[in-house]
């Protein structure tokens, strides 16, 4: 019998969800109780319903909204009910339209900027916890190629594999690669532009990488393509990156460098940036500085951090770099994202079979929140094209990006075409 | 017989020389006194000749040069001989290199950003000093329809005129503007631009300038134009547009607008610019936060200032604008800024006519510098789009921009196709 009773909720429990449903911007969204009881804000047609299952789980919500609705939904203790992409998304925007009490997560945000510090040895940690989680498993909703990071879409209804090598293209030409250009890459993935600059714009390419996994994946391509010798692919951390080459690009990587370091970023490009070189960032960026959600540094990303445009302006700022372009492709990652859903929902049952079950739903959660963080606006993907400061070689405008007509076919393949 | 001597330049004349050429980052200049003794830097070949004609103008050289070579060059006390825009771009270059005292610059700045603060009162004292010097001035040497700002080369063979209406597609583009749509534009000049979106794009515009001279000659070409009930020019501060328009526009206006006045301007922008509306700011910025040159902000532009790029953000970021694309057209600038120059000097009698001399040589000095400080990189000129943080009508991608061919036809002018 007391049992029931503690199972009940009470008049507190009911006056906490109404807190709740304050803590996340009165958004349009029903919150319910493990006994059934249900809250939703006057006047709203709600989006979905949040699931509360236990009385441990609204209490750890209230106190970190971030961190346990994440933890609460991965175990299972907290379930949706209606289209999750479109729940997040209206909450995240009904957070970023009032002023929230700030000072705890802003705690949280720095001791874990402490302890997921991007010194040499904590960058391996950190992007061994995400990025060495085995090859076979991104192979079950990345690309062929294994891109991950946000694709070009020159029209949205493109395929994810199309869009991919859209967007490599896209970065060539801001780059614009010549056949015989020495390029280095900062933290390059499985590979995939690496060996796409060497086979269809003829560059030698120099990739760094700290992710073994992926190092050894991307070698073992380049061997089956025939491109190891036009690529090296080095497993050590940018700030060892030396020489001079004709191009500096890096995507994906800014957003695990740690703010404390883009000046030192800046210095290693710096260093390695011929006098005429072109200098190209792709990163995931914000409108104005904010602290990481919490879940995604404890859980998903450690150590990673999304800066505002302004922000990740200091990287060239100190070393007289020139910005030539700055493009905003938010929905594009939107899109990205919903195509790796959508595999990643279909390959569900794999997934299970490698993982346990808090993690199958910890990895929706984070692609799905992903989602919503472009559409709602949350999260920004800013591609950033810069040369030299009193470099006058730098392109006259920008339409040899989109002259695709004229040379669609003497593009090609170069290295078919040199065979 | 003592007067000779006085004429004659001592070892201490020779010796302060010698220093000026370190100030200037001894870039290969070869100065010159009055008496015929010349100073160049070991081991370079001058890209001209500073001649100093007076111990004065030594003295002062030495103690502000960036005020007094301007002053001086005004004066007549300073000449140059051999290309003047080389040799300012190589001094450019050459003090960019090194690192310079900057307390007594700094606290030039300091003193004339109060002197000449934007306030509503002192941006009217800034405006008119630049902007009302007879419109009849300006029209010996800028193109027809009077744009007083970076033009846009598709082709660096392009003449001014194509350039400057090449400059107002391109800006209309950026903002995809539509017939009938309803614009705002801060800070309008001679009109040309509000002119233009309203003939070709079918736009209402509102535009907003402070110069009385400018807004006069803008009212009498809508109305030569038949444009009256489509453009309203309003002779007011940009601090008191009010409405909801689903384009803001600003060309050239940032740099007068004071930076601690950017968090305002955002502001006003926010409460102007409709739910789905795009935002285009064009201003003329640096790479790194840079004081301004004494004389350009004594003798020029009263009030101004070019803001690093991440300086400018400000503008946006604190009301959750989202950045959609930054395009950087520096040397767009250099090339208008040689036409216009090379006008000028075939009216150099005219403005003869008009003006004393000093001003004729001050004018003179002050389009060749602006050559030599986009050439070498000391300024930049910065294209910013944006659009609200939670809009995803935002463009798709930027291809709309440069799809010229497709509708050069289509396109025409929206006008006359309606009438």
């Amino acid at each position: 019998m007391s049992r029931l009773i503690a199972n009940k909720s009470t008049a507190l429990d009911r006056w906490l969800t109404g807190r709740l449903s304050s803590a996340i911007g009165d958004a349009p969204v029903r919150l319910a109780l493990w006994d059934g009881f249900e809250y939703c804000p006057a006047g709203t047609v709600p989006a979905g319903t949040v699931i509360i299952r236990k009385r441990s789980a609204l209490l750890k919500l209230l106190l970190e909204p971030e961190l346990y609705f994440g933890d609460g939904y991965s175990a299972g203790d907290i379930e949706v009910e209606g289209d999750l992409v479109g729940m997040l998304d209206t909450v995240y925007r009904a957070v970023s339209r009032r002023p929230t009490c700030r000072w705890f997560p802003a705690l949280l945000a720095r001791w874990s900027s402490w302890a997921q510090a991007n010194s040499l040895r904590g960058s391996r940690r950190n992007i061994h916890h995400h990025y060495d989680l085995g090859t076979n498993f991104y192979q079950l909703w990345l690309d062929p190629q294994l891109l991950y990071t946000c694709a070009y879409f020159r029209n949205p209804c493109d395929t994810l594999e199309q869009a991919q090598i859209a967007k490599m293209d896209h970065v060539c030409r801001k780059l614009q690669l010549q056949p015989g250009a020495t390029v280095v890459e900062a933290g390059c993935g499985w590979g995939a532009l690496a060996l796409h600059m060497a086979r269809d714009y003829g560059a030698i390419v120099k990739a760094f990488n700290i992710s073994r996994d992926q190092i050894n994946y991307a070698r073992w391509r380049a061997k089956q393509e025939g491109l190891s010798s036009r690529v090296e692919f080095i497993e050590d951390d940018y700030r060892n990156i030396g020489g001079r080459h004709e191009a500096f690009v890096s995507v994906g990587m800014l957003e695990h460098v740690g703010r404390e370091n883009y000046r030192e970023l800046g210095s290693v490009i710096h260093g390695c940036l011929a006098d005429k070189g072109r200098g190209f960032v792709h990163f995931i960026g914000r409108n104005r500085p904010t602290a990481m959600s919490s879940w995604t540094t404890s859980r998903i990303f450690p150590g990673a951090f999304a800066p505002a445009l302004r922000e990740a302006l200091e990287v060239f700022e100190g070393w007289d770099f020139s910005v030539l372009d700055v493009e905003n492709l938010r929905l594009h990652y939107a899109r990205t994202l919903e195509l790796w859903l959508e595999r990643y929902e279909r390959s569900r049952e794999k997934v299970a079979g490698m993982f346990n079950p808090d993690f199958v739903r910890m990895w929706r959660l984070y692609l799905t929140a992903s989602i919503a963080s472009f559409r709602s606006g949350s999260m920004q993907l800013f591609q950033v094209t810069f040369a030299r400061g009193q470099d006058n070689t730098v392109p006259w405008t920008r339409e040899h990006i989109y002259r695709w007509q004229d040379d669609s076919e003497q593009e090609g393949r170069w290295i078919r075409a040199m065979s």
